[in-house]
């Protein structure tokens, strides 16, 4: 399992329809990619430097990549994210193992 | 509900005994903290900028205070964290609500 993360800022203004599209609509798109499960959007109120996040799980790195190739997530990538995030940081997450 | 997330890189030598035991040892004291819930250790593996995770949820605002000023967290903040966390960042999560 990849918990796949990205905490970000958004270009528009807060509480603007841009913004609430983004968060609804936009994540709605990338949600529905195959392979795509436990899809969440969430609000950052720490100390954090971004406002929101993404996440979603992956059951490996097969369905992971197939999902940054996949077209929804390509054109959400080029039209979207190009243009209405100011600033992000991604993380991936996998339950920890000891290594040695 | 709010999921408190702090992403760290250790000083410790990759896959040391003493990584292993901040990872495992030092997690299980935070996760005995009254209030604390779903805690996960996990591996960071993407982009981001650094190697590990401690995310646990609290009910509410109250929960997440009284952990912050528990003993038992205090004096892990004074001993473990200051001297075995090499950087991190500290993100807070909650449901995202339509603000508008």
């Amino acid at each position: 399992m990849i918990r796949h993360t990205v905490c970000f800022t958004l270009v528009h203004e807060a509480g603007s329809a841009e913004e609430v599209a983004f968060l609804t609509e936009g994540a709605a798109d990338l949600a529905a990619i195959p392979g795509v499960h436990d899809f969440e959007v969430a609000r950052q109120v720490g100390k954090g430097p971004h406002l929101f996040q993404f996440a979603m799980s992956f059951d490996g790195r097969a369905e992971y990549d197939a999902y940054n190739v996949h077209p929804v997530h390509q054109e959400f990538v080029a039209t979207r994210w190009a243009t209405e995030v100011a600033d992000f940081t991604e993380f991936d997450f996998v339950p920890y193992e000891r290594i040695s």
